[in-house]
């Protein structure tokens, strides 16, 4: 699909102001080496501005107040705004427009009647449905996703295809979950009972509020009892794993094939990076901030920033890994000492 | 739904005995901290002690002989037990049944007329069992999920949504496996032809024994030839690899995350924390014990415990891992020291 | 299914030669010490010839040159190639031929009238096929598939049950993607608007080149703007994450549960080892190797091999590991060399 608009009408949408032409007619949307005349680019900082000598952008998105005058081209016209990544996502969303899938129920769906469905909801092939699951108003359910019994799904949500919704679980409104993702399988919970275990009936459920993106192919699994929930406006990326009765705050950033184990409460406007394991029962604070494969073991104070595996503070762990690398010499010079030592004091006790 | 037990019915189901009135009814299980009258709670250890000072349960379930007269409020009954978490699961399962899926074939299921299904079976909505699959007794097979051509389902085992059990796989009976894991794709083996890479065909099967349960999003994939197998009672966690021609034992537990590389051997009653990755080739003997985000590398013995990447025995790394955030004062250190021994050398040979 | 071809037949397929009887009727193929008469089977090197003391079968897959005379038993005939991987997998072809889908769309596929199918292709139950897609001729696509609106599906592209391709996305020819796996989900991008996250639109596709095949449960994101690519006849295994924007070269491996942040460049022939994470914006050039459990966090130049975590070259960090084990003693040594020291110091000021 494509669309028009007016500079000015770009710079009201994203609260910016125009410097240049506003009646210029933007059409597309492309990074600064690819844009053409009728295409607006994206400046993300002052290392972009050598790609701009064979600029053939129509404008630029800029952040208001960043660059010196005579920074851009002559006769290329400037879209100034506060938070020139928010105001690239706002000019993404009217040009380039996703075609919203038209209401409606498939006649390949499989919805049972006992389920409660919104207005204008979009259920298409071969999604299942079932007795007791209510889905909410223009929620789109994408083909061969699941929503079993007595799970709710918020209005506007969008569950892509093959997600599963387990038995009881509530997802908010708003929320967008990729495909493939399973959200309410059993939490990993066994008695031992002699050499063997005794599957913990998982009874609880998952809840989602609103605002949230899952990614896909991941795994949020129900509680044993109660609730594991995932806060208001957080993001977590593909591939990742959430077990049973976690709590994740709100705002909370989780990358890709993340792992947190069982009862660990994350905090809000937390960042995990990818591929971290957190362990079962801890605390991570308010915005800590835990690096890319980072093991942490222990409770992780508001703010922290933390590294490496076990985790520590992101610092001593980036002058660790420093010295990681010279060991080998560190031990030769430790032997080097040490005969040296040996050396003198031998030669002391002699005469 | 909702049951009701009197605490003497629960002490027979879990072989436990009453304190207090056997005759209390009890019809629901909560954490103590939630738990009100009517409900029975779990006490794990005597750090919960602390818990029961506002405690409104009817019953508590603690550990036979664990606890001093006098630590439960007066007017508590308690269900003494020998392993109460097993008792805690005992009584789940009655105070909180799940329903089952009524038996049938759904009208929107897709069964070849070559296929074998058993007594009682559930087949729900767009599930599809090809052309010489087995469907054993009482075996639940969840919206979209796929048995493919040859496949067998073992007796009451539960194969959730949108789970593939690729061509002649074995299911064992009571098998438990989550939505969206894939049985039987193609192991990842590939003969170099110059720069190139070309198939080799995956024509063995992944056999899974009795009373695994396997999480959700995992892949096991089909052995080059003969059988990847998982051993009766392994319980497998959610996002798990486990590759071509791996052969585990019995009661093993692998959490999250884990990948195991082709031809690995795992032994019975191992366990495998999240995110650790074993080796190709290697064997790991029963009992062993990794930890979270290890590497293995090479074969574990019967019995050890390993941490780390390359994984060493856990009490070593443990020492290590406190050391390594000392690197930098360590260096500084063995410099400080050079020096000092270099003034003294130089001074002994001044006169 | 069975086949039946003599050595001298075998020969001709693998472009090896016979020594011994070329006429020799083989029926199976199995490993060494399983093979029986009638099987051919294959020789790893010199490791496995001590297997050869009880070995049954009719012909074994050897390397022209490899092996001294007299290293077989008598009678055996041998099958003598430049590439015995190679030569066993194309036995593995015509001796365990696997069974094709046979042409045709399943009644319960459901395919729109206005998507392009070519000839001969199989579509299967559930699959779902969306308006614009276009299936390239033989494409198999197995049940619960589904190809969302404007994607193509090459020729002779294999997706299996439970795969999920977005709109617009593009899979070349003989392309196989395993059960579960989910081509084109958003890229994980947000602005940030004060503490919440602004989504930002994911615009742009994924294309996927002839010959590439992709494991189970794999996610793809699809780009920004413009592609995100995986190049001609790589390979990559189960459960990896592949994020927005990022560029993987031609014939490159990757093995399973690596991560690839947003925007990395991987070269072509790369190879990277299970479980390694490869930070975003980053490029790792041909050739390069990155071991398992690696987490690279810069640019790797061309032919580079790399492990650990920040990842160093492979030799450094090989020997860094091994004194990490020593760090306790290390830190005790440096104590008592430091105590020596003082010693020494403090007796040369006393006189």
């Amino acid at each position: 699909m494509t669309a028009r608009k007016s500079l000015d009408e770009l710079a009201s949408l994203t609260g910016g102001r125009v410097q240049g032409d506003g009646g210029a007619v933007i059409t597309g949307i492309l990074p600064v080496e690819e844009a053409r005349p009728g295409d607006i680019a994206f400046i993300a900082g002052k290392r972009q501005l050598k790609l701009l000598k064979d600029c053939r952008a129509s404008a630029l998105i800029v952040k208001d107040g960043e660059f010196a005058e005579g920074s851009f081209p002559a006769g290329v016209n400037l879209l100034l705004v506060k938070n020139p990544y928010l105001a690239f996502a706002k000019c993404l969303e009217v040009l380039r427009p996703q075609s919203a899938k038209e209401p409606g129920i498939h006649e390949r769906a499989v919805v049972h009647p006992g389920a409660a469905i919104g207005k204008a909801v979009s259920i298409q092939a071969c999604a299942v449905i079932e007795e007791g699951a209510v889905v909410g108003d223009r929620a789109v359910i994408y083909p061969g996703a699941y929503v079993a019994r007595g799970a709710v799904i918020g209005e506007d949500a969008v569950i892509y295809s093959g997600v599963t919704v387990r038995e009881d679980c509530i997802i908010g409104k708003r929320v967008i979950i990729h495909s493939n993702s399973v959200i309410g399988s059993d939490g990993f919970g066994y008695a031992r009972d002699g050499a063997k275990y005794y599957k913990i009936p998982q009874t609880g459920v998952v809840r989602i509020e609103d605002d949230v993106e899952i990614g896909a192919c991941c795994a949020v699994d129900r509680a044993t009892l109660g609730e594991t929930v995932i806060g208001r406006g957080t993001k977590i990326d593909n591939l990742v794993q959430i077990a049973h009765n976690v709590k994740v705050g709100q705002d909370t950033v989780i990358v890709a094939q993340v792992g947190v184990a069982g009862s660990a409460t994350i905090g809000s406007r937390v960042q995990i990076g990818g591929q971290a394991g957190i362990a079962g029962h801890i605390e991570l604070g308010d915005e800590a901030m835990i690096g890319a494969q980072a093991g942490v073991a222990g409770d992780v104070p508001k703010g922290s920033v933390m590294s490496g595996y076990p985790a520590i503070p992101h610092g001593d762990w980036l002058r660790a890994s420093t010295v990681f690398t010279k060991l080998p010499e560190m031990k030769k010079k430790l032997a080097e000492l040490e005969k040296l030592i040996r050396e003198i004091e031998g030669s002391k006790k002699e005469p």
